[in-house]
């Protein structure tokens, strides 16, 4: 048998760092790869009561759902999201496998061959994989720390005529970098003016470093959700835990709608057990307390992780301090590739991404990803000192 | 803001299935329409018994996966398939959300617009769906109680150089026949030497009535896994429960690891908690017992269809009596459509599926899908009841 695979599968490039993921299962190396949240942090007993609820409940738990997702967690969800200043009903609203499966759906029933999308410069590794999976040309829009440079934006929409424009603009995967308000209205009225969907993907929003700065989504900064040009996406992985994999996505019910149907035919629906569990945790649990202390214990990771990289302070290597979510993006001098540095590194026991998988074009090879959430001081502290010898070996030789 | 949908969208049509699951949600109308388990017989306190040993097993049972699926699970699958004559390693195997994400998984890796795959007449909705959503050509293969007929397949081989067939050999859905040994290994000869992969969909195979009778897989009656034209999927949808929402597929290493990719893209990876749930449940619970004690009820239940259908005896109405499975599969004369009977049928307070939806193409609009598995014994005689004024309705009508 000679297979013959799609044309398409190029696209369905392995990710970096779920293969680095795999290399360090069970091994005794220090991971700053993963956007793993902190497992001593799960509310591992808030999750047992929800599923004893949902198991007393009796066996019509255990049946199929609806595509669109569990009713009452639908209900749950637009709960909290009102206490965000978003009001939308179930009907606007699809659960998801994660917010990875909005990204797909999405992109499924909106993007065709060759059309184009707009993305930030660095962004999510996990969306250029499915953009390219679909054929869509992804263009990378220059930006800074406040968000898309808007200037850059309108030039690019001008000269490529995208479809779509797609955001992490609260604490990006991979920079960490949060837009200002300015910069987000500033999207929202280039992309109204010239008919552009902005898929704005929001997993990293309720980790939030300090109580005095909001930062609105730019879904709830335009009418919505009737007619909104933005449809949002975020999930329980970061504020519950990673293994209920449900996320949900809200917008106009025509893309929801049509989202619903390629959800049929990719999966019928999400697990319903963890659906349900997910709604009596919300019901029963104080859910925005327990974000509170996650908040509390991530910002003394970045703290840590900021000190020790102050502390070696390698020369011609610079970083930014996150104002929340889970990664340092560092960028070291020029002559260092980090894909190269990423073997030494784990020659070494500690592990990155390289940021070149960040990039949908024109990538800086001098980059990468650390992420502070996963490893407790004790872990941080000997994995810095891990990365400060496989940096200090790669600097002296690129200078030797 | 005017929304542009993907040019494929019209490949996403709305199950029929599904949207009157939608519409008897809450209501009193009996439904012969879903594939939906029986309820009672959910193993309820093994499912609570194996989420507590996962919750017992500490924090990190809430962290995120592997693409590829639970370790644990991969294995236990493996030894359970290893009963059947089916030998495969966990590498060989990719876990899915429902065998549902397996066909969309496979279609999406190996079919591109336009190529060509043959169905049987009729088949399963939901693949139709996804292989039309991927702008494939479909075309059906005629049949008959033993299966496809093997002329009519070499006939549409030559002429249309297909790139997969698309299978339900084992108690198929919608007309829940089996095929018979010449069939699949016929099936499997022409395939091999025309260099054409099949999908083989086994989610009802468990589910057999009477033990004399063995209905090998096909994958398993070719070399297997490296090489194999065969992919296989299955799911514990009908075993244990839907609300798990865990299938597997398995296949040529080459094949899974593309897969893989493509699920990284589409979904990162199905639920932990379930897969953990059910490897626990695997190793602890007798799964063979309870399966015995399903194809028991089952069994029964389908008697009891089969003596009201004999006991109404509609003129010129036939169905075939199933050897396993989920469904009656019903013709009635060529006069009546069962989309507009179907109408009827609800105004009654009974649903089933039209025929028409199974059909790729050359649709017969007399035919309809009924459920025996859900209801009990009450709820079946009532419903038969109602189906009968319905179809007695229409059948005075067209004689009218």
């Amino acid at each position: 048998m000679e297979y013959q695979f799609s044309k398409s599968l190029d696209g369905f490039k392995s990710s970096a760092v779920r293969e680095i993921l795999k290399l360090t299962q069970g091994k005794s190396i220090i991971s700053f790869a993963g956007g793993l949240p902190a497992e001593e942090f799960f509310p591992l007993d808030a999750v047992k009561d929800a599923v004893e609820r949902v198991m007393a409940s009796g066996k019509s738990a255990l049946q199929y759902g609806l595509t669109e997702g569990y009713t009452p967690l639908r209900q749950s969800i637009c709960n909290w999201m009102e206490q965000k200043g978003i009001h939308v009903t179930p009907n606007e609203m699809l659960i998801t496998t994660g917010s990875q499966q909005a990204i797909d759906l999405l992109t499924r029933v909106y993007i065709d061959q060759d059309d184009v999308i707009l993305v930030e410069r660095p962004t999510y590794l996990a969306a250029i994989q499915v953009f390219q999976s679909r054929g869509a040309r992804i263009i990378s829009v220059d930006g800074d720390q406040d968000g898309m440079d808007l200037d850059d934006l309108k030039a690019k929409v001008a000269e490529y005529k995208p479809k779509m424009v797609y955001v992490i603009p609260t604490f990006s995967n991979p920079t960490g970098k949060v837009w200002n308000l300015e910069r987000r209205k500033g999207l929202l009225s280039i992309c109204r003016e010239a008919n552009i969907l902005i898929l704005e993907d929001d997993p990293y929003g309720e980790l939030k470093f300090g109580d005095t700065e909001v930062y609105p989504s730019i879904f709830s900064l335009d009418e919505h959700p009737h007619n909104s040009c933005v449809v949002y996406t975020s999930t329980f992985s970061k504020t519950v835990a990673p293994a209920l994999r449900t996320g949900w996505v809200m917008g106009d019910p025509q893309i929801i709608g049509n989202m619903t149907r390629a959800k049929q035919a990719a999966d019928l629906h999400s697990s319903t057990l963890d659906q349900q569990t997910l709604h009596q945790l919300l019901e029963h649990f104080d859910l925005q307390g327990h974000i509170q202390l996650i908040r509390k214990h991530y910002e003394e990771r970045m703290r840590l992780m900021a000190e020790l990289l102050a502390e070696y302070n390698w020369p011609g290597v610079t970083w930014n301090e996150p104002k929340g979510g889970m990664f340092f993006w560092v960028e070291l001098p020029e002559s260092i590739d980090t894909t190269e540095l990423m073997k030494v590194a784990v020659e070494n026991g500690v592990a990155f991404v390289p940021g070149v998988s960040f990039y949908a074009d024109r990538p800086k090879n001098n980059t990468m990803r650390l992420n502070y959430t996963f490893a407790d001081n004790e872990t941080m502290r000997l994995g810095m000192e891990r990365l400060n010898r496989a940096i200090t070996s790669a600097l002296e030789k690129t200078n030797a």
